[in-house]
C-alpha cells in the first residue's frame, strides 16, 4: 500500500497561534484514494528542520505533501529551500505571472506590486500546479519513484489545489489498495460502556477490518475501516459487519451515515417537508449557526431568537416577567414558554429552546454552572430535558447544542410512530 | 534554549476525521515558558511508528509531550507501549482507582465496569499525573535529562493536565530563555501590501526580533517575537519596536493586544457601558455565537434575531413585504430596515444587521453568490456597506461576521470623535 507523509511548515504552528486544519483535509482526500498517511510533521520556518522533515518523509513514504511557507513575505522560505533541495534554479513562469496580474486587475481591485510579481518565480525543476484561487503557485517535484507536492498554507487555496491537482495526480500514478469506511453515530452511551457492549463483536472481526471509537460532545462515532484488493468483496464484507454492529447498538443509534447530528435532523425535516426554528439563550446562536452552516438550509430553517437578556425574552418570546422573576431564566417553565413564544412568532413546524448557565461565572447554589434546561416540540406538544454539564464554556455550549438537536430528533421520531 | 517535541497518536488524525487542536494548546503553553517547540509529529495507533516518533523526538529535544491513545478501548495502545519502551511493568495505582470509582459514583452516575477499573493500571516506571477531570491518568517518564509526558487526547482533559502538571514541572526543571511576543491586528490591507509598507522596518529589526504575518479572514495579525536572556531588556526593546510598527500601520490598526475582533468590540462596549444586538440573515447566528462565546457577554450583549426566512424578517424585524419583493432580501434597503427593526424590538445601544448570499446556491445574475449587505448603527444613525466575497460557504460566513463586527467598531470610534 502506498504511503504518504504530510509536512506543514510555519512558526505559527509551533507557537500554537494557528490550528492546523489543512492536514486533516489532505489526509481525508488521500485516504479516499487508498493512500495511507503514515505521519504528519509540523516544523517551523527553519531551514535545517524543514530539510530534516523532507529527508524523514522521503525515507519511507512515496508521496510527500508540503503546505505553508509560500506567501509573499520574508518569513516564507519554503520555495527557495525546495529549489535548493532539488538542485534547481529560480525562473519566471509566464503563465503564473499572467494569472497573478489578472487576479489583481479583476478580483482584488488593487495595484500589483513587485513583491506579488515575484510569486511567479519558480524552481526550473518543478511542474507548476496552477493555483486558480490565489497568487502562490503549487509545485510538483519528482525524485525517483517519489513525488513531492508543495501547496500554499492558506486553507481555501490548499483545498483547491488538493482537489484540482494533487488527487488527480495521485489517483493516476499511485493506484492504491482499496480502503472503505463505514460509520455509525451513537448518542447516550459512553465510550467504555460501548466497548463492553462490543467485546464479542470486536473479537470476531475479520483481520482486515478495524473498529475505532471517536467520542465527541456526548456522541460516539464508530468507524469500521476495511482494507483489501477487491472493492466489491470488501464492500460486501463491510456491509455485513455494519449490519451486525447496527443491531448491537440499535438503542443508541442516531445514523448509519457519516453525518453530523445537524445533518441527521436536516434530512429528517426535508423528508417530511417540515421546518424548524430556534429560541436560544445560553447557546447564543450556536444552534442556529450549526443549522445554517448546511447549504440550502433556508428551505427548512426559518430563523431564531437569541434572547440573551431578560427583556429580550419578554419582548421577542413573550415570556412573562413574573415567571422570569419567580423561576429564573434557567427553568423548565421559562424554557417551555420560550418554545411556545418561538412557535408563535416564527412560522415553523418545530422549535428548540434552551436556557442555561455556561460559565465560568453566573452559577448559583441551587443552579450551578452547567445547569441547562431545554425544550423541543411543535404546536401540539412540547417536551423538556435538564442537563448538568461539567465542562468549560466552549464545550458546554457545544454539548448543549448537540443535546438540543437530539431532543428534537427524538421528538419527531416518537411522534411519527403514533 | 530548551527544545520540545509534541507527538500526537491516533488513526483518526491520519485519516483526517479529527482536527488536532491539542498541539496548538500545548505549543502555546510551552512557548510562554520559554520552551521552543521544534516539531510536532502525528502518527497512527501503530507500534513501530510510535516508537520511531519517540526515538526521533528524543534524539534532539529534551521535553517530549505525547497525547492520545490512553482511552479504555482496544485501539488505545499508548500505555502498554510506553511501559515496554521504558522497560517497566504494569501495576495498579490505588489513588487512580479511588479517583475513577469516585468519578463514576458522583459525576457520571453510571455503574463502573472492569474496563474502567483497568484504567488504574500504570507502568511502575512512571510518575502518575493526576487527571482530576477524567479517568485516564497522565504519565511522566524520565530518561537521563529528558522527560516524556503522556496525556489523554480528550481536549479538556489534556488542557487540565497541561495546566496543572506539565507547565509547573517544565517551569521548575527547565528554566527557559526569555521569549516575548507582541501582536497587532490590522484590517483592510492585504499581506503583500503590508509587507511592502514594512520593508524598511523589517530590514532594521534587531537580530533577536522576528516579524511574522498571520493573515486570516480579511485580518492580518502582525507578531513580533523577541528572544533574549534579560526579560526587562527584551521587553523594553520590544516595546520600542511595537511603537514604531504601530505608527507605520496606524491606518489599518484594530488593536495592539492579542485580541480577536469580537473581544476588541467587547472592550469598546464595556468601556462605554453600552450594549449591542444583532439581526442576522446570511450569517445565521454566527455573529451572535462569536459574541456570546466571550464569558460574561450577557452584560453587554442583549440578543439577536436570526431572520432566515422572508416571514421571519417581516414578523420579527418589521421589514415590509413590499420592500422585500421590490429590492430582494439582499439589499441596502432591507438590511437598513433590519437594523431599525432590531433597534425597535431589542433594547440595545447599537445593532448590526447582515443579509447576503453565502452559496453554493442562491446566486442570481445581478446578485451573485458572495453578495452581502451589512448595516451598523444606533437609534440616530445607521451606516451600510456592501461586500462581494469569493469563498466557500463556511469562509463567506466567517468573513462576513468579522466585517460586520468591524463596521460597528468603526461606527463607534467615528461617533465618539464627534
Amino acid at each position: 500500500m502506498t504511503q504518504a507523509s504530510i509536512i506543514t511548515i510555519g512558526d505559527e504552528l509551533l507557537i500554537g497561534q494557528v490550528i492546523d486544519t489543512n492536514s486533516a483535509y489532505i489526509a481525508q482526500k488521500l485516504n479516499t484514494e487508498g493512500i495511507a498517511v503514515k505521519r504528519r510533521i509540523a516544523v517551523g520556518d527553519i531551514k535545517p528542520d524543514i530539510v530534516e522533515a523532507l529527508d524523514t518523509a522521503a525515507a519511507d513514504t512515496d508521496i510527500i505533501i508540503i503546505t505553508g511557507g509560500l506567501g509573499p513575505t520574508a518569513d516564507d522560505i519554503t520555495k527557495p529551500l525546495l529549489c535548493e533541495y532539488f538542485a534547481g534554479k529560480m525562473v519566471e513562469d509566464k503563465n503564473v505571472l499572467v494569472h497573478i496580474e489578472q487576479l489583481f486587475a479583476s478580483i482584488f481591485n488593487r495595484p500589483i506590486t513587485d513583491r506579488n510579481r515575484l510569486q511567479a518565480m519558480v524552481p526550473d525543476v518543478c511542474n507548476v500546479l496552477h493555483n486558480k484561487v490565489g497568487t502562490a503557485p503549487g509545485m510538483l517535484f519528482k525524485k525517483g519513484k517519489k513525488v513531492f507536492m508543495s501547496l500554499p498554507g492558506v486553507p481555501h487555496e490548499m483545498r483547491y489545489l488538493v482537489d484540482a491537482e494533487v488527487i488527480p495526480y495521485v489517483s493516476k500514478h499511485y493506484p492504491g489498495a482499496v480502503i472503505c469506511h463505514e460509520t455509525l453515530l451513537t448518542f447516550g452511551i459512553g465510550e467504555s460502556n460501548l466497548a463492553d457492549l462490543l467485546i464479542e463483536f470486536e473479537a470476531a472481526l475479520p483481520l482486515n477490518i478495524k473498529l475505532a471509537y471517536l467520542p465527541n460532545y456526548g456522541l460516539v462515532r464508530l468507524r469500521l475501516s476495511g482494507m483489501g484488493t477487491d472493492r466489491k468483496q470488501l464492500e460486501s464484507s463491510l456491509a455485513n459487519t455494519i449490519t451486525e454492529l447496527k443491531k448491537i447498538v440499535s438503542k443508541y443509534l442516531v445514523t448509519d451515515k457519516d453525518d453530523s447530528m445537524q445533518v441527521v435532523l436536516q434530512k429528517l425535516l426535508q423528508s417530511r417537508n417540515e421546518t424548524v426554528s430556534t429560541a436560544e439563550s445560553c447557546t447564543g446562536g450556536y444552534i442556529a449557526h450549526l443549522l445554517t452552516s448546511i447549504p440550502g438550509s433556508s428551505s427548512w430553517y426559518e430563523g431564531s431568537v437569541v434572547s440573551y437578556s431578560y427583556s429580550a425574552k419578554e419582548d421577542l418570546l413573550q415570556v412573562p416577567k413574573t415567571m422570569l422573576l419567580e423561576h429564573g431564566a434557567v427553568s423548565e417553565e421559562v424554557v417551555t414558554k420560550m418554545a411556545e413564544g418561538a412557535l408563535k412568532s416564527i412560522h415553523a413546524t418545530y422549535t428548540i429552546a434552551v436556557s442555561g448557565i455556561m460559565g465560568p461565572g453566573g452559577g448559583m447554589p441551587d443552579k450551578p454552572v452547567g445547569t441547562v434546561w431545554m425544550a423541543a416540540g411543535n404546536r401540539k406538544k412540547i417536551i423538556t430535558k435538564k442537563l448538568q454539564l461539567r465542562f468549560d464554556r466552549k464545550k458546554n455550549i457545544e454539548i448543549t447544542a448537540i443535546h438540543a438537536l437530539n431532543l428534537l430528533r427524538l421528538f419527531i421520531v416518537e411522534e411519527s410512530k403514533k
